[in-house]
């Protein structure tokens, strides 16, 4: 959906619009057939307490742990929920309508769902999702490599940052712009390849600010105004 | 809360830690002047029928698109909520203990929050505001380049690139690794960076699929179990 | 993703998964003209409080109802909330894994549909969204027709109510399965088709409960446990 | 609470009214003994590593699967949270002001309601349990069939079909009123009675579109406006 | 909700029961008559781009405002969601299980009540609404009181606090039990009631730390384990 | 976060707005501690379905019930979600703006965080988890108090209430402020400190009222308007 939404609000070279629309239709072939794989799964899955394997103290053990809502709620089949059962929201689709910033977004997407079907990998020993997931973790390799690549094919890191690259100079405090805060009590700096060197975009030079200081004076808010529905003392 | 549950889950090389732990800091003092702003630029709403601003047709208006649980549940003040008055929530804390998909995240978040303050910026023409929303675009600049910077640090993308690097080689079918899956019905391949030419992590080349071939069977999930509370003809 | 989602877990006859896969493809297209026409109804809207647009006070009482996000989170582009910004959520995904409950939550789903189309014919009058809005009405005329023509192919509601029509006679209390109950303090009981004559499976008869009476005692809890956290005049 | 808000949105003849505000008590009534019911099933629970059945192996299985806030959040009580302790939320009230859309969504709730009930019965070997189930699955019974009798009385679906059946003829494309459209890439049609015959409402006849052909034209956005804060590339 | 879902929780004296229950009660006639007031003062609302009143400027100034989900969702009646059109949800039911934390919950939410209905009050000037309000206006007093004085019934604070008062002593590390820490860099104490004079259990005498000391040393995790799909970099 | 907002809406004596943000910072630092405890708890778990331990029948018991993301989604860290991995959500920050209401709320936070840790505390046998757990007990002690001390301070109840204690009198419908509605069927009155003697703020005295009379007429909707979508019924 992120793709898709993106997709539609692509402004600027038409391509990477049927970039983001022909992935967004291959990861719908993903979802079916993750979707078909847990309706699998479950096919044998004890319903009614009366079944022996719902009687075995192992099953129970695992049953124990399993989603009762996939018996109880979709009749064993596949739901729109992550693993805790908490439905997933379209808050979720990061759609900016800044290229780069969109690009990001996907690749950590990516980012994020390899390592979850890497972890899945490590957690089943079922050959047949096994080489379901070695597939997915496949193409999410592509998808990083793909998003990236159009930041690349951009100009890169140093033509593309800071993101976005239109907002006029003037519109930045500049001055803030590359020193890395430390705001602990008494820890010292990390130190790093963003304490010192040229800044990535090659519009500054890394520095470090070791220690806190107030740039303006302590926000006052006085009396609350009549009406308010506040208590007697702050009128 | 991104950058305070990272840290809290970091692991490898302790100033990582330390890094996402500072800039969390960072951020609450960013939350803290946005917050008196709100309150300060409230202080004169009108909060009643009576007052003489809420008869003015252009003050009307204005206020028939101000968020009215300003006035009716904040009294005045800022509320954790979106422009539309929807609750932030916590789901949007994305820490996988991957350190380069966090940090992949954390840049993507601040190209968002850069990209933000630049049209906010773009659509007040309070002076004020406007100093403040410099600031904060100057420093989502560093945001964006630090988290960058510990990429680069840790060897680049040919070095971190997939995320996760750790998958076991068997662990991925890696003859779909590499291609740009075209999935329309007739629209020619969007060529790019991402059809051509070495992979970004120096794994691979890319190439495209033209055409969407079935890799599989079409699933055939057959009858549903007695119990299941289905319908007679399911079963 | 409803039908989606149903089609995934469609036991039983085959062809209802095609029929439930075939239309979420069709609906996902529906999602992308909309996409569309809100992008380019946004083309020209006013980002910056300087141009001459946003200072004409009829725009800017048009604006002060616009959705702020449209500028600020989107640039311009259609996202996948509600009228009010609420993000759609999957919680709204009925799949139950029954037919005949999924073929009702999808008419009652085009229904509302149907409803939401018709009334935004009404507010707008611009002619190309009057034309897309009555494509949107015919084919939710259609989509109700087909959802209900599943169940009427299955036997209709003499056959197929209740629903599950699988659940054993001995799990029903049927003394209580066919009664409308008046739950009023005083009010005479509203007549109708429920409250006389056959009911719809003929399986029984309708009648009428004039008053309620309690059917069991009143629950008591008695004392809270020790080391459950309550207050000591609990235990 | 469905209910509840269509019956204080309900407009036209006030019976309807009156059915739906004397159910929603009688639902009212449902959750009093749920939740009863539940604190009585929690009595006995351990809430303690000390307490003896909590070193029970086999009790600790059935534990693990257990809602850990039941203990935590609710001292051993009912929470509206469903299975996976996600809350309920009110964006699941369907009411829309058109009666019958309203009607089909009370029906399809009452259809879920009996299949979810139907289900608890089979995972129980509880007797009182049971008798309360069985009591809840008589009452849905009668649910769905008074919601649909409401429809039956107006006229039926040759009557009431399409919702809303207000809708203006011109407001409506209605050669596309009643094709079945395949959207698949190869599969054939799934034939039925929603493919040929006359249409249930008795204004068309059923037929099939077997192949998805371009209505309009590819939709183009163009470049991004100056002040969106899009990427340079973009504008 | 909150009263009812306690009610069905209540351990103890069985009298709190009720008087939670009949509360519960009370307020869902509150929620039918303003759900009534919503529907009566949306009848004659424009629904239609060619209405007079939605081309008057003034109205149209004043309907910009207006949650269009009243027109387009509802079909001019109440919907179950705040004044930005965030549906409520039931993790803000607060039931615990603790009589004293539920009743300052109670007491807590009838504060918030009279807040907002005094709000409301200011903001409309038309009669029957401030009729309807000062009637909500002294229930929310009584309600206040009510749920107060349960606490006040049972000994007061000096008997119920701390909340839980059943908690072991030796569950509780007193020696932090009775200061204020200052947690500010520089900022002096703020003094009060709270840092001097015996606490108002009566079990302690209030007193403040000027400045945070770590109590602990910093924690620090380690490497990552092989097998959770981190970094290299981080194993 | 709730501490956060309220400080910056705190309009009035500033030494309320110190007071909160004060404790504000105090409470990040107990999630910085129950973070590092959860990603420590964590370190040992099994990641994979060839480990020893996962193959332990009693491990697999207890892990049955772990959360199965720690370990997909966090690597074995701290997620911002509740026991049943619903993400903490920022609707449940209360912050008004009236100085009495925002308190009653933080101390009813700390009861519930008090209950919530003395049930912990009884459910781990783990030493090191009972002394932090004793801690933030204590901890929660001295926050009950200093919130519950403000409103010493500023009076006391019979100063402070009805909160808001600025609504003007003629905005209240004083006959109605002080009588216990009784609105059951036949149940008698809860009799307590809630039905005679005076009222908390000395304004009345309490009294109850046995039975519950209509105080206006049943509403009436009439018939729905053209244009909005509803059935012919009901026009």
């Amino acid at each position: 959906m992120q793709y898709f939404f993106q997709a539609m609000g692509a402004r600027g070279d038409a391509k990477y619009r049927d970039l983001l629309m022909m992935t967004a239709t291959e990861e719908l072939s993903h979802i079916e057939f993750l979707g078909h794989a847990v309706a699998l799964n479950l096919e044998g899955a004890p319903v009614s307490a009366q079944e022996e394997a719902a009687q075995d103290p192992v099953v129970h053990a695992i049953m124990g742990g399993a989603n009762p809502r996939h018996i109880l709620s979709s009749g064993l089949s596949a739901m729109p929920v992550n693993a805790n059962g908490v439905p997933f929201d379209m808050s979720h689709v990061y759609a900016t309508g800044n290229l780069v910033a969109d690009m990001m977004a996907n690749a950590t997407a990516e980012s994020g769902g390899r390592v979850l079907a890497s972890r899945l990998y490590n957690m089943t020993d079922d050959p047949g999702m096994k080489d379901m997931l070695s597939f997915l973790i496949a193409r999410d390799t592509m998808h990083q490599q793909q998003w990236l690549a159009v930041i690349e094919e951009l100009g890169g890191w140093s033509s593309e940052l800071p993101v976005p690259n239109t907002t006029p100079e003037d519109h930045e405090a500049s001055e803030h712009s590359y020193y890395f805060l430390n705001t602990s009590l008494d820890e010292p700096t990390p130190e790093g390849r963003w304490t010192s060197g040229p800044s990535l975009d090659g519009r500054g030079t890394f520095s470090k600010v070791e220690k806190v200081e107030p740039l303006g004076q302590k926000p006052t808010l006085g009396k609350a105004k009549t009406g308010t529905a506040t208590q007697a003392a702050q009128q």
